[in-house]
This record gives C-alpha cells, structure tokens and sequence, in this order.
C-alpha cells in the first residue's frame, strides 16, 4: 500500500492500479468481467443486488444467510426489493428442489417478482458448494429468468479447499455476479463486485456511486487486491486458514464435553461447548455464539491465526477442565 | 354516497361529513382513536408499518400473510423496512411462542431491529384470533418494546363470527394501529387505518399524504364507513357472509371427493377438489387456487353473496358428477 | 356509478367496463396507449415518474411545479431520485433554453442524470402550453435520451381552451406519459396515467400495483372515466368552468384595488386583492392564498362553478368597499 | 497505520484504538460528541441527513453544494427526503435572509417539511463562514425546529483559515451535526460524523451499519484521525495547503488572460482561462472544469502541493504565451 501513495493519481478508480488490478481480475477469473472495488461486504451485496433487480422484485437465499441476517436493512432501504428466506439445509446451503417450490406467481403483480437467488461461499456454516452444485443454481435461475449472485466474503477459502480456481466456482459455474471478499482474507479494508453476466453492467456504475461504496482513492483497495492475486497469494493464506480449522477440529475432537456440528470444509468450526467456557475462553479467543439455546459456538481460522494460537486454545480448554 | 355529492365541500379531509364519522369510529372502538381513511388494503397496511417504524427495523408476520405475499414490495419499498416471516399454526395463526424466538438481538446494529408484529383478523385461512389470544400477543409486544398491527381487511366478518364489539378484538385487547378494511366488506373503495396507541401520531399524518392515500375528496370514503358503522350495519352483512360459508360448507361436506381443509370460523372455506373441476366451476364463480399441489381451492361469500348462489354451486357440481 | 355497483364483477381491472374504458382511451387519444387507472393526482405522477427512471435518475420541472411544491417527498421516497428545479418563466412555463443549461455531466456518476422532463398542463399559473410547445420540449428531450411527463390534474381545461383534441396535446405532441386528472374535472375521485410511449411499459403493471394504486374495483375509476370521455363530456363541463374563470376576470376588472397578475387562459384566476378581504371571502368562498407577500390569491373555477357563484362573489367585494 | 496493523483486534469499532480516537474528538472539539467513521464523503453527509430526517422532510442547502451536485441521488435514495436548493451568493455561501424565505408551510402535509439546512466548510467557491455567520445561521435553524449540518470535507483547511480551532465552528457555533472530511486532508480513506446535539443520536448507531458504512476493521480510520489531529497536525498541512492557493493565486495574478473569479480564502482558486490552455495544462496538472460556458477553472492545492508544483504550472502557463 505505501507503493500507491506515492505521487500524484487521478481519483475515483481512473488511476494506472486501478486499471491494472482490473486487467488482473479478467485473467484470474478467465473472463470479460467488470470489477467494481466496494469498502465492505454489505456493500458488495447491496450493489450486486441493486444491478440485478427492480424494485418490485424479490431475492431468494438461505434462512442462514448473512444477507438476511448480518446487514440489517440496507437492502430493502436501497432497493426496496423483498426477501424470501429458504429453509438452509444441514449443511447450510440451499438445494435446487427448495428454491423450485417458490418458483410461483410469475407475471402476477401482487407478488413480488423472484428474479435473484444469493448463496454463500463458503457457506454460514463452513460448508462448500461445489462447482457442480453451482453450476445446477445458475442453470435452474436462468431457466427462470433470474440471475445468481454468490457472496464470497470467504470466496478465496472456498477455492483454496476445494482445490479449484476462482474461475471454477464463478464465471464457469455460471454465476451472474460475486460479492468477492477481502477484508475478512486479510486485507485492510476493500472488497470487490465481479459481473461477469454482461446484463447487469446496464445501471452498475451509476449504483456504485449512489449507494456510497465509489472510493476517491481507489488505488488504495485495488493495490491490495493485486497483491493478493498476484502468484496466487490469496490461495496460500486461505490454504492456511482452512488448515488451522482442520487442527482445531482435531483439538476439539479430544474433549467429550464439545461436538462438532457441522462438517468443517473450510476456516470455520461449529461446535456445542459448556456454557460455563464461555468467558474464560472469550477472555484470550473473541468467538461468536452461534445459537445460545444449544451452546453452539463459531470458531473462526484467518490468515492469521498460527499453530500457536491453536495449542494455546487447547490448553485453555484443558485448564478449564481441572 | 350522492348525500355527499351535493354542495360545495372543504377538500383533504377538512369537511363535516368527514369529522363526523371520525367521531363516530370513536365511539364504535370505544377509545380516543385517529383515523386516517385511504384508498386500499396495501395503503392501509404500509401506512401503518411506517407510523410504527423506522428503516433499519423489522417487522414479524405469518409466512402466509397477505402483507407479505400479496402487495409486492410496497411495504420494503416505502419504509425500508425488513420481514421476518414466521411459520403460522395449521389455523393460519402466529402464536407467542413462535415470536418469542425471534425476539433475538435487541440493539445489535447488523440486525434489522424487530418492532412491530403483524397478524390479520380473521386469518388468511378464514380462522380468528380470540380477544385473549391477541391480548396475549399485544403483552409480548409491548414487554419488547414493540407494537402490534392488526391487518383487518375482515374485521368485520371476524367481530361478525366472535359475537363481540369491534373494540373487543382491537382496543380493548392492546393493538396499537389497525387496518380497517371497507372494500370487501362492500364499499366500493376505501379503508381506514385507526390508531389506539399515540406514539403512533407523530409522523403518521405527514405519511398519510406522502404515500400518495390521501383523498382530496376524503367524505366519499367517510360516508361510506359513516353508514357501515351506524347502527351496526357492517354486523348484519358480516354475519350474513358468514352464515353463507357456513351453508357452503354443508354444502360440499356431501361430496366425497371434496374435502374442506381449514375450520370455517367466518367469510371463507377452503377446500380441496379435483382439479377437473376449475374450468367448468370458475366459469361461473370465479374462485383462488391456493394451492395447486393439493388442489386446495379458497371460497370466499361475501355480504351479497345468496343462498341461490350457494344453491347454484352445489348444483354445478352436482352436474360434474355425473 | 350506480351501473358498475350492479351485479359481481372481477377484480382489479379484469372486468368488462375497464377493458371497455381502455378502448375508450385509444380512440380518444389517437395512439396505442396503455392505461391505469389510480387513486390521485400524486399517485399518477409518482406512477409515471417510475415508469421513466432508475433510482439515479433525475427530473427537471418548474419549480413553480405542484410535483414540486405539494406532494411531500413521495416522488422521492419511492423512486428515489432527485429533481432539479427549473425557474418558470412569468407564466408559470418553462422553456427549452431553461432545459438546455440543465443537460449536463451526461454520463458522469456523480451527477443524478436527467432522465425525464416534467411539465403542467394548464400550468400552476393556470396558463397554457401550446402544442407547438410542447413539441419543441417533447424532442429536446427525445434528442438526449429523456422523456417528456405531463402533469394533466386540468388536462380537459386545458383542452377545451386551446379548442383542441387531447391527441393534439398528448400523443401527437410527441408526450411519452400523462397524468390524465379526473377528481377536479368532477369525478368522485380517480386519475389515469396513459403511456404514449411503449418503452415504459416495460415495468410500469408491477409498479402501478407497488406503489399502492392498484384499486381492487377499477371498474368505479373506470366507468367514471368513460363517462367524461363519452361524446367529450369532458369538454363541456371544461368550457364551463373557463368560461366562468373568464366571467371572474372580468368581474375583478372591476376593482381598482384588484390586480389580476396572470393571463387568465383556462379555469384559474391570480389576482392580488387586500388582505383585508381575505378572512370576510373566505367565509364563503374558500380559496388558496399562493404568495402571502404580495396577498396574491388563486381563484379556481370549477364544473360546478355557476354565475351565481360569480356575482354572489361580485356583491361580495362591492359589500366589503362601503 | 502500520501500528494498526500489528495483533489481533475486536472488530466494528470496539477496538482500543477506536475508542481512544473518540476521546481525542472530544478534547478537540470541547464537547460530548459522539462518531462515527465512515468511509466516504457522501457516506458521511447521507448519514448525517438520516439521523437528522424522516422521511418527509427537506433539505435546505446551496445550489451549488457537493451534497446537491455531485452526490448521485444517494441521500433521496437512502433517506427519502427531498431537496429545496437556495441561491449561494456570490460567495458561494447562503444567507439567512434566503433560508428564511425558504421557511414556509409548516405543518402542511402537502409540503415536504423542512428540517435540516446544509452548509459547506469551506464553500464549493474555497470560501469561509466565520464562527458569527455559522451561529447566525444555526439560530435560525433552531428556532424554526430544524438542524445544522456542515458538510466539511475540506473542515481543517476552513479552521486554518479562519486561525481558530476545530470547536469554534462546529460546537461553540452551534452546530448540531458535522462530516468532517479525513480523505482531502490526505488519508487514504475515511471521513467522521460527528454529533454535537444529543437529538441525533437516536437513531445513528443503526443508520450506520444500515447505509453500509460500518467498517469491521474501523481503527484503519481511528488510527489516522488519530494522527491528524494529534498535536494539530491538520493545521500545519492545511495551512500549507491555504499557503499554496495564495502562492498561486499570485502567480495567476501576473497573466492578463487570467481572471480569478472568487475570492481565495481557503485551498481553492477559481479562474477563467483560455479554453486553449485547458489541454495542455491539464496534460501534467489535473484540474476541474467548473463552468466550462465562462471557462471558470478550479485549481484544488493540497497537503502534498509543493512551491515546485506551483513554480512547474507558473512556467506552464508562461510556455503558452509564447
């Protein structure tokens, strides 16, 4: 980053990183795709919904997902559009047979007209899509006359685990539009919107702008993006973080008291713990109580975390156990 | 309606005939109330969101609700607001203990902050909610800091079928705004949004206009409530619908292959028939397919429906029989 | 109005005297028009506004303009785009070189862009455009990707004065959408929007019912509608009441201390009388003071209004000069 | 924002850097303020109108502001409100006599109602309000029920002006809301609201996540306003800055072809040019066409802007004479 704030740039994304970055974006993602850099994850959804929708139209996605769940309003307040929350499945991902049933109602103008579906990769639970399980959403939203956005605030860990590249699970699969993650892959702030359904570049750039996610200093989050594409950075510190979940599953795996309740496929791990670990444990490790009815805890890996930090979760827990 | 026709009148609601039936609505609900008369069922219900609201909030209703399949994204569109839809009962009804585990994350920010309830009188399957079952959710609501609407576009079919005061079922047991439905209860436009509740009154008359329901000629919608309320006229024609559904149900209890689906408490019947029948049914007495899976069908009677037409069903499919 | 209450009829707008109505239309405007049906005068300009814009959009009117200047925010609420508005020149109209210093930053998505024009026929001043007018705002904004609106609450005033067909002033002016008043030409209540140009009805049917305007009992609005247009029932009761607007006039001519201040071209009358005389005519005869300053009253002649009502008003100011 | 860069931090804003940052707005700007960091100038004025606003309400400010001009449509998309804009003197400043013309219909509903004025911090012409002005203007705004905003994207160059500090145009001023503008001052990214009247603090916390202006990783902006206003270190680049604009204010001063359009108060000179200069000019120094019919430059110095940069465009300038 210090490289970008040398010398004088033009603003607003008309900058030489910029174009750049962009040129890098339809390599990686082996596409003619738009790039659209955002400054967080509610933005990059919001502005991939706002391209591929009317206001009278509705959004399907899981009853798990963090669209639904973890940005309050600011859809509906953009876009005016409706969500339709689908039952997630064990795994926490949405399965085609669901989305059919609310196929309905098409060209009836008191129901809000469905023509996005949103999933999540990696999912709210860890899990994967595979590039075939896309690949079926996309063709059953194209049959009906909608578009798939995929919001991949963990896009680079789901690539990195299913040993695939980004194209696979994107512009390959059939995905419309990607919600593509970078702070939570350890950059500083900065994420991007990729079209790769040339549809929905009709109003994006005037949306970008609108919902306040245009930054004057673009070059700022583009140089981050380069540097994680470039030799394919992203997929050794996600490869990382997906391995660190691995070793902490293996950890949690000695203790009776704690299960393990989804599979862990990428950085994340669900598991039921004593509710009495709680503080003691939040005290060193910050983690997210996922369902307090059943002391289901979210345990995430980043870019960051080391070996260390696992052996040191360990012996916590075994303190705690004395 | 030609009583007001004649002479020259004040315009927006500024007239006599108006303030006098807001008088009259007073007496009727037995409490110092506001009313605010609009054009339709959707304006009633997205002016009542927004006087209880704002963007950033939530609102809970039955995943079978009007509000939330019938009138498009008006609501998320006017008020920014989200839906949390929740599974009804088999009788088409919320019940506490279902909104109970949705009173999650008060004062969260990513969360879309729940603050109004919504349920609908009688019921989208034709079912009612008792004064004490609507008390019960009006408590839940107000112990969280939330409101309660009642979506009444049946209210008087409803008060009609549970024998009691239309202040029975909304003042009297806590709701804090109403929908008071006139059109299908035989006006030929206009409903009234009636507030109990006056932290509701702040901003509600500067949305009344703003979401384009304000009539110039507000004392056409007034006379009409004027002579549905006097001397309970709506009671008579309520309770004639009712004892038709009532008649309708007999009716088809003799047909083997038809079989009646949900407790016929007021104006409505649903039923599954065969599917063979639609064509030649809807050609006389047009009717809803509400469920095309089971060929669950829903028949409303209204205050001029007849025994001849109940009669004149039953013969047409009597006829389909043979 | 007593017709359409006989008998069941379909819902919204399915019905015979609607698609009857609707035939109505295009034979009266000359052109394959598309027709709905709404509440009031706002819903038909917020319906039309929708039809013609994306949420980054904006409008230019005068700024004398009753869009502007009298229906709250709802343009913006639901739309979501800016207005910028254009100085009216001293009869209320605004002009093609006043539009053309606002073609600007085409293309540049920090500026709301400019999509729609929108005009008042009979102006705000109670003035007139002509169709050759309107022709030369009709391509300049055709030349720059726009389209042109016309507010019509007083379209057949308008009409009846320039002694033309509403073709002449509408669809072979090169107007793309209308907001076709029917509650101050003598209808109970109920406007139509008519779109001229087929681009806007690529979303408009979703809007009309989104924004609340959708009347389960059209055929009331409709039947309303076919009345006026019948044998140009419209242009008599029109006629009427500018020829009253022109008794007024003269009437006021009278009075040295009466100034009338616009050209009084259809049913509207500005005049600057003494305050003094506000409180004492109003007793009677409730009018709008539009420019407290300048004590400027506007004096609205209507269907109803009869030379009775014009001399009563006469004997009225002769009275407050003893 | 190296040091921010280092361990392991709670993210959203509760984070020690982030609070500490908060301690030291206070102590600078002598008051109990609250803020918020957002990413963005338009981000901060669109948050700054939502905590001041419902939905029916107006905006005043200059028809030449950045907030009206060049924002998109993003605070009627996000807030609903509508835009009243009044002619900025020739200073680019408005005055109260224009605000107070603007104070009409209060408690019409037909007529969005007023409740925030906006001004700018130094004005879109480089100019300044002195403290007495800003408190005229807030005395104004206050006794007529409505609220202050200062749009200050250029916040710190107006106080080094002005040689006073921070509070004395914003708290001690009156002021009930501020964007105070980090990225022109030369962060990489980030701007504040800070709010002075406890009024606004109702609603704000979830406004900010809603308009998607919550960063996870909020101390990257803490740290840097931490910096900035560290030991005043915003006036020693602001008053550079101020220092160049009148260095080059001087150099313009020599060329007969140029005449300099406002006064030079602040970071910004104003200029008409030749047209032919534009091209070649703008080949190495970037500058804004503000009125391109007059052709009125802006010439932006900045904390970065050196002597050098002045002398180069000196003898630019004198190349093109020849």
């Amino acid at each position: 980053m210090q490289k970008a704030n040398i010398g004088h740039a033009r603003s607003y994304g008309a900058d030489e990183i910029t174009a750049r970055t962009k040129a890098l974006f339809n390599q990686v993602f082996e596409a003619d795709a738009s790039v659209y850099f955002v400054f967080n994850g509610t933005g990059a959804n919001v502005l991939s919904i706002s391209a591929a929708t009317q206001s009278y139209n509705a959004i399907l996605c899981a009853d798990t997902s963090h669209i639904y769940n973890d940005e309050s309003s600011a859809p509906e307040t953009f876009t005016g559009c409706r969500f339709f929350p689908l039952p997630a499945n064990s795994e926490g991902k949405i399965e085609p047979v669901t989305i059919r049933e609310r196929l309905i109602r098409s060209g009836d103008v008191h129901y809000a007209q469905t023509k996005l579906i949103s999933i999540t990769q990696s999912t709210e639970y860890g899990t994967l899509y595979t590039p075939a399980e896309i690949k079926a959403i996309a063709e059953l939203a194209h049959e009906n006359g909608m578009y798939l956005h995929v919001d991949g605030s963990r896009f680079f860990n789901a690539a990195a685990a299913l040993d695939c590249s980004l194209a696979d699970i994107s512009s390959k699969a059939g995905v419309d539009i990607l919600s593509l993650g970078g702070t939570k892959a350890g950059m500083m702030f900065g994420e991007a919107v990729v079209v790769f359904n040339k549809d929905l570049n009709q109003h994006i750039a005037y949306k970008h702008k609108q919902i306040m996610q245009l930054a004057s200093k673009t070059r700022f989050i583009a140089v981050q993006f380069e540097a994680m594409l470039h030799n394919e950075l992203w997929r050794q510190t996600a490869q990382h973080a997906n391995k660190m979940a691995q070793l902490l599953h293996s950890v949690l795996h000695k203790y009776a008291q704690v299960k393990v309740t989804k599979p862990v496929q990428a950085n994340a791990v669900f598991a039921e713990i004593p509710a009495a670990w709680y503080e003691p444990l939040q005290e060193h490790f910050p983690f997210y109580i996922w369902k307090d009815s059943t002391h289901e805890v979210r345990l995430m890996c980043a870019f960051d975390t080391t070996e260390e930090d696992i052996i040191a979760f360990d012996n916590a827990i075994a303190g705690l156990q004395r």
